[in-house]
């Protein structure tokens, strides 16, 4: 967890969501774990985007769990607000990876979190496996061609 | 509850959403109790597009909580599915309201669920309050001019 | 859903919930949606005492998915609140069964909620499949032998 | 962040969960973001029976949101685990305090998770504000004086 502090972005994926009723907690604001399925939502899209669909890896036989996951909480979103969930593709291994995230409110870019999520690569048994080349070089190529500012793009529109 | 089984719909707002992990459960599909969060995100969509924000009428001290809710199941939606929940403003009187749902596949439109919501409207203190004339009149012109097919207009982005 | 209104219990079950934060939303008290959980928990503890675990039945390839809930809203749980939850099991068929659910403040035993689920027998593959005969006596035997009253039972303390 | 790796647990509290349906995912195992829900059921509870309840801190215009939260996943819960939830109150300055996290499974004590909370301290509005004498002295004495092994007193009863 050496660099956990350190929580850049670089040419990140972004996305929106609109806060429900059912994210927040008798606090007012979003409930501090729900803020974990924003960042579920972030990095599915971001690799959607880039043509790799979590779920057709799935069915290869990967899965690739969180195995580390850090939030810091700088402010709270409150019901109904539209936020961006801003992803980025950190690094890649054969055995793991890491997606960096900020959370920020679309109207004023008030930040409301930052965080990480660092992924094991397994098979369906649980067992560590490596990802075999072509997804290892599609990955990378997704760090090495990050895909330019697309709110506006199809994707978005879910 | 004498109407509960016909659950039609009349000109419904349409919005998508991304199924995520976080929906799921270990049966592989949506668990039973997440589409209520969809049936919230139906309802609130719609009155947004016809200009009616929900959060505005809490700040004038109105609430619409769900006094009864119900779904029946067709068919379960998977990790990935884009699905699209069709939701009807059914009727508006002055101490309550109902809304209609249903949620189909996006690919090929089949049906997973049906469901409708009561709603009762309170105050903060939760006591039976009339909906005030403006309101109660805005709720009720959603109805009778229901909005045209819109899932290519801009609040589908979110 | 002819008999739905009518909501009997029928020498129930018993088990407490403490609310959590994660289960309350922005209104301050419990989200709707998440009153299904509670009814989850109900009916697994009336199985789970009754000698039948749902894991096991799963193991011995059957599924019970919920193809209707129902939800009537009187109350509203707050966070920190210990609830109790009273399930009966009403009646089983070859291809389906049904619960009735109450929802109780533990401390002055006022009403949150009543309900019920009503489930279908399927295999793996979705498929409608009757319950073996062992599993339906034994099924049938939980509605012909109810158990006393259990709050202070192990079970409870999970 | 400098201490986050290094997560000890010093005289923990203990309490039980069992894993509901609607806490898994489609991985067949606990969805990552729900175990902050397990972390906030150790602290409240751990507070509880020290007796103060967290509810009566914010009665008293106190909040205690996150500010960090780190989960080390080491293994997964699965459909109807039995699950320990072990917390250790770490420290408490007048501005902040800290709980560690570990849970296991009940049945072999195989580890889950590793994870921390660090919480602020601040007023309805949300600035941070300095525990008044009272609270800081109570809530020092927890961790001077941790309970004892405590899985079969009253409070794990829920």
């Amino acid at each position: 967890m050496a660099d956990s502090t350190k929580i850049e972005l670089i040419a990140p994926h972004r996305c929106r969501a609109r806060v429900l009723y059912g994210d927040t907690d008798a606090g007012g604001v979003v409930y501090y774990g729900n803020y974990l399925r924003y960042f579920e939502r972030g990095r599915t899209e971001l690799m959607r985007e880039r043509g790799i669909s979590y779920r057709e890896l799935e069915d290869r036989g990967l899965i690739m769990p969180v195995v580390e996951a850090y939030s810091r909480y700088k402010a709270s979103a409150r019901y109904d607000d539209l936020i961006e969930i801003a992803t980025s593709f950190i690094w890649v291994k054969r055995l793991s990876c890491r997606f960096n995230y900020e959370i920020r409110q679309t109207a004023d870019q008030g930040l409301l979190i930052k965080g990480f999520t660092l992924h094991a690569v397994v098979n369906h048994q649980g067992k560590l496996t490596k990802l075999p080349d072509d997804i290892f070089i599609a990955l990378q190529e997704i760090i090495d061609n990050p895909p330019v500012i697309n709110l506006t793009k199809k994707h978005d529109r879910l």
